[in-house]
């Protein structure tokens, strides 16, 4: 299962770093594309559509502004979709928070917060780990680990 | 020339009178649709593309909540696309102001205020009236009414 | 496969109504729980702890105000966490949006919009049909119906 | 017909160069003014009522702050006005934007995102489009373009 | 000397009586004037230019949304400007708040709370007593009662 | 007739230098002094209840964060009394602003834009000019060089 | 041991009913005033300095719109001052919010959310708890029964 | 009596200078630890259950974004706790300013200002100084050389 990274603008790709990190050290693959809603609605039509087909299972979907990649996409298909809000231009973000997280009943983006690149990749592993115990047990190993690290920081 | 009216959900509805009445006292032509960005993606990319050919000029988009109505539009269509943010969930309007205006380069909603419905029409009009010299002399003559109109209400 | 279903408090019980509907909709079954982040953290934690024996597999988590128990779930379980942000109070949500979707990197919390129980309930259909294609298919069925409904809204 | 581009401040005067950039690109004339609604009313009020005579049909007016440009202009004519709401003090173009955009009824602005130079000059052009069209062929052109580029950056 | 008081919009009428009573109370001339800066830009110059003839000495501006008034009215005029940001319409009179104060150097609005009625009243006569020693007393009476009725209500 | 300058903290002088320069430059005098309504609030009631003797007129008072120094001026002299919301601090000076400008019924104060130094000066200066001719005078005519300086940016 | 608790205005009485309720509960004594730190300055200064004489030992101190009262008292004594900001107005309480919390160095306030009454009683209740063992045992207590209320609204 | 000094991250550490410096100044005794109510929630319930006995009396917790540190602590102790918003991400500490002071009925969290490190400690020291008169005359002075700095900056 394939976890499909789009992002709004190529500027934004520093941003997703993150992602892809994060999904290589879970061992979950990815795929990334550029892909704008306003500049390219076909396009992204297109890709939604046929992405399935090659193992796509979860969308994260990056962008900023009045930030609709994430709606626009899962307008388009039955899969879970993750929404990032890119901090950007005058607003600093919430005009992308709001953007992304305040959708109409029936068409749910699953939102982390401004700039959350980490989390998006680790909500998209916890969903793909619901049907693998492989990978679940590696997300509570992560979670022991971080545990553990605030442990070793203090007197014990 | 007819405006397209688009609404992202039905209980809009009332709140769009004053958009039919004003293109109504103007004489221009509109047409009704409730259409939703995400509930019915590919139905208004077929509604985008045919329109033009009914005759359709310019188009006026009312959505709530991550109103991507009018940017959906715009991204699908060369016809200007007039935003009207919905006041409707808890932010009151704010999360559909941004989602309107705050678009990306290179596909401008023209967006006017929140439940700013006569506005959206007026600003309809005004643009049929570039190369409708007697619907510009039917807006000189409504600014003028409205001026006298205030005028009236004081002492001379 | 069982979604938990916790809210903050009995008085978000009407608000939540959807997300049960929605579950029983779609066949998925659900479990309800009243469970306060602050005023009962240790039973909380027990609670987290023993669901996933019972079969929980994804989380629901509505609350207003300052808003933690998404959060306080996410930090206890390895499984995805959906919040719901509870209008209520001065602030009409906005509070309870900004602690629910604004983690730290390492916990996210699938935040969907203010009294967004409806998407919350897809979210986590959505997230189980990763691995079950009826479920899937019940989505895709679902996405349809609502693509036909505004389809006969407006003239063919 | 020509663009008329007025600014507040000439120290706005960077911020719009994408404005003139993107009229030059589509062979749209235009004529930059610095005028401001505060400082210099009467002479504001004498350039909007004669520049129809010299081509004026649209008007792009720029400002940060309290920013009434625009309304000041809209409520002197019966030409479109757009709005950009431009970034500036403590605020971050917040101010400027519900300023420009939160007009009375019987004034419209049409606005564009904060800092939006190049959108307001594609909404000028997309007006001017309506009865002009090579024009409009120009604008179909520019959005291909646009999706072309998208789809160049993705594999095919 | 006489206050002149302007609103935008008749609907204002009921939240400007304070600023009557309080004039009153004080012995203060004013006079009512409905005028929008938006729909009566030349009745509004032609009022500000020749009330100092007629013994305007203060004007207090009330109005809401993108409320110019108060800018409008300070632009051309030498004499000091009061204006009420009004509580109207989805924002809650933010966007008049704003709006009011945020004003560009050089055109200063004075501007007190939203719905502030009472305080432009205070305000106005505080400007006036400057050079009126029977009006600044009845202000430091004023004062002196609300510290009296304030300790009438506690345990001497 | 002087104008009592203060702020809250030193550090705000950088900031109010342009309230000095705007006074002295219209010949109107001035007083400076650092006092905060939080850590001095005895020597604060001593200096207002005081000055009045000295010739101070009106009271400018600069603070940010939660800017009290205004309403606290306002509240022990029946003077008119300007606020300037300081932008600093997390959150820019809307906090100051809001701080600043919504006063309680009875206890005016007059605010300007977050870190409106000149506009305070001249707010002050227009107060004064209420029963000084020549000063009014010299108002006009920085009004008009203002607009002149506009005119003079234009073709004519 | 003394709670003082003060409020800016009668008409915020309703709204404190849970702090004396709660003090009450634990046994705290307590003595309500009416007190405005901007109508009543004088009578505030007298009111704070001779309060400890009588054993008042913490305030709480309720005002909504730009609420400087719990400021003005912190800044005229060496005991810990509780801030409840209060809901009112065009603002709903945010302005109170950040007039209240947002204190330079120096000062601080013990801010409880908005119309927190109950939590600003419990926070005095733990601050003089820390002397009292019989009262701390009181509020552990306290936390056990909400513990067990919780739990017992849920299948054991 | 110990103050507990918590951070939700080590990169908090350096805003957290002031914190140790004031406790220092005036004596008391303080000790710090790195914990996350979110990475840790375990290894925190433990530190909190077990700080009492130690002597630890305040806690003092500091977090930023959704800023849950302050209330998980809250949860699990009958001791005063102190929150201090840490200003960081694309919010600038708004998010984390509602996340800690925001909290329901039953759990009150003594909230500074955004990034108010020396307030807190003040704070802190204000509830300690309740049952301890030296620490009460050293508060007293602190707030008469404060006074006494400003007096010495304004003509005598």
């Amino acid at each position: 299962m394939i976890v499909a990274v789009l992002m709004g603008s190529e500027s934004d790709d520093p941003k997703l770093k993150a992602v892809f990190e994060t999904l290589d050290a879970f061992g979950v693959e990815s795929e990334k594309r550029v892909i704008s809603a306003h500049r390219a609605p076909a396009f992204l039509a297109a890709y939604v559509s046929e992405a399935p087909r090659r193992g796509v299972a979860v969308f994260i979907c990056a962008a900023g502004l009045a930030a609709h990649l994430a709606g626009a996409v899962a307008a388009q298909t039955h899969l879970p979709v993750i929404g990032i809000p890119i901090k950007s231009g005058a607003l600093d973000g919430l005009d992308a928070l709001l953007s992304t997280v305040q959708m109409p009943p029936g068409v749910p983006v699953a939102t982390v917060g401004i700039d959350g690149a980490k989390n998006a990749a680790l909500l998209a592993i916890q969903m793909l780990a619901l049907s693998d115990e492989a990978l679940a047990e590696k997300v509570r190993r992560y979670k022991q680990e971080m545990a553990d690290a605030i442990a070793s920081k203090n007197p014990s």
